[in-house]
């Protein structure tokens, strides 16, 4: 388990130190090796990649209060997921990331070693995938806010982008990675049994989304695809919704993964997690035939709308930003 | 002059609405003709966008009640603001916008007339370059904050990349645009006298940028280029820093700028507003002979650091985000 910030934060706040001066100590911790794709690194007006036929661009947010809590999560655990979550995005596009550009937004009294802290974590999950730091934006928020963002960039392999549109009757519906740990994780958390499952609370601190698995799917020709970020039943709505489609998912194909989260959460907070978990970060694609290897069959491609369980519609669970979150 | 919002703002708010129903709204407002390198425009995990040898990306971000005061400014100021100023970083690089994506964190009690007014400010700016809304994100914040950020792309010319750090000793140094209007104009508006000059509130609100100039410069031979964001000495600075010379800007060269701000706040903090004021976004560059037709030759390089004027020491002047502000 990946320790919480547990001692109080100490030492200068950003009001305290010059911009320059926190640049000065962040960017260096973020910057792993750059690629030899970085033609221009952090520090000038823009920085310069070289980029073949096409790029792919995405980005998110995380917002302290509303994506993390700082009793629950240290800032390396935060750098760290909001690498992970971005680079979710690319691979779910079947693309492979070629950069980020990484941007915090913070009240002055934040402390620097919280910052540090938080580049120190962006820089894992960057080295973790090789990706560079191509440089950021620094700005001061208004009390008791802290937002940190990142734009994540990607090349498109040869088989072309994997869109949420491309799924067709017959496809199989595939998932690569976990179900609800992310969810069960913070759900533990929230119940101050942290201790009950750390491998959970990983799991919601420390996203780690099969980042090669979504250039493997393009290439084995994955019809659609996109990450499990808002929750199974959601985003699978999505990818029915563009693509004209019902998907029916087979409860019997999730039940190992409920199975996983039931000895710690019980067994109805299990099906929630799995049905309606979000920040899992998995990938959901469809594809002809068979997955490759390390894709788990979970339901199929019918005609109609929607999406249902087992034939039968099920309530539309997961994450509202601007509603009551989970909503059952 | 741009009207700034004065009625009070009304109907629904974000708390109020489905995420994915803002989301339907505001995304064909910001949507203008998608160019032919567009290949996947907003709705999926990333877009994607055909790009040739050598992209460029930045982002710049906009705090509310930091960067702009909703009395002062419109929301549609505010969305062409940021475009213009992440547009400007591009073309200080000597490159040509081809995308942005759209951040957008806001307090759930902000209205979605606010949202939709952002929008379309970002999207007459957008519009305006010619340049794809490629997508976005949307997250609530906490009470009282809101904050938009932009990452832009853009493709470098053939005469590549302009950075900071190629400014060369007997290089002239010109700038193309105007110099302290905006910073006169948030003076104005500070003092509650915006009506005495319209011209310079607008500079404030919704900054030009000469954006074909940069990729211009860039084929015309300039060894150094930024786009003015902090202010001439502290952007001048950034130069010779990195370019390890001496910037000499021409007080008679600059006297143009503030005789053209003295009428409406006096010789001094015209002076100030020419030397220190930030976000006017005009670009400031070094060229080996004459610059291009636009540009306006204020100054040479000199061996030796730092920045004078007239061959004499001239304190710091500028923005500093988490100091206090404009320091004299």
């Amino acid at each position: 388990m990946t320790a919480a910030a547990s001692a109080p934060p100490q030492g200068p706040t950003l009001a305290e130190v010059d911009e320059d001066a926190v640049l000065a100590r962040i960017l260096p911790l973020m910057r792993g090796d750059d690629t030899e794709e970085v033609l221009v690194g952090p520090g000038d007006d823009a920085a310069v990649l070289r980029t073949r036929g096409q790029t792919v661009v995405t980005t998110d947010t995380m917002v302290r209060g509303r994506d993390w809590r700082d009793d629950w999560s240290s800032p390396q655990d935060v750098g760290f997921k909001l690498v992970a979550q971005n680079l979710a995005d690319v691979a779910a596009m079947g693309a492979v990331p070629t950069g980020i550009v990484v941007t915090l937004v913070a009240d002055p009294v934040t402390t620097l070693e919280w910052v540090e802290g938080f580049a120190d974590g962006v820089a894992q999950g960057a080295r973790g995938a090789a990706v560079p730091v191509l440089g950021g934006d620094l700005s001061s928020a208004p009390a008791g806010t802290v937002v940190v963002s990142i734009t994540a960039l990607g090349e498109v392999t040869q088989a072309g982008p994997v869109l949420r549109s491309g799924a067709c009757v017959g496809n199989r519906v595939a998932v690569r990675g976990s179900l609800g740990r992310s969810a069960a994780g913070l759900l533990l958390l929230t119940d101050g049994r942290a201790e009950a499952a750390p491998h959970l609370v990983t799991a919601h601190r420390r996203p780690d989304p099969p980042l090669s698995a979504g250039p493997e799917a393009a290439r084995a020709g994955a019809t659609a695809m996109l990450d499990l970020s808002d929750g199974l039943v959601r985003d699978g709505l999505r990818v029915a919704r563009a693509s004209g489609v019902r998907i029916d998912l087979s409860r019997a194909a999730l039940g190992v993964d409920a199975d996983a989260l039931e000895p710690y959460v019980g067994e109805d907070a299990a099906w929630e997690c799995v049905l309606g978990g979000g920040e899992e970060h998995s990938l959901l694609a469809t594809f002809p035939g068979q997955p490759p290897a390390g894709w788990r069959v979970i339901g199929s491609v019918c005609r109609g709308d929607g999406l249902t369980l087992d034939g039968e519609t099920t309530p539309v669970r997961g994450w509202d930003h601007f509603g009551r979150g989970a909503r059952a």
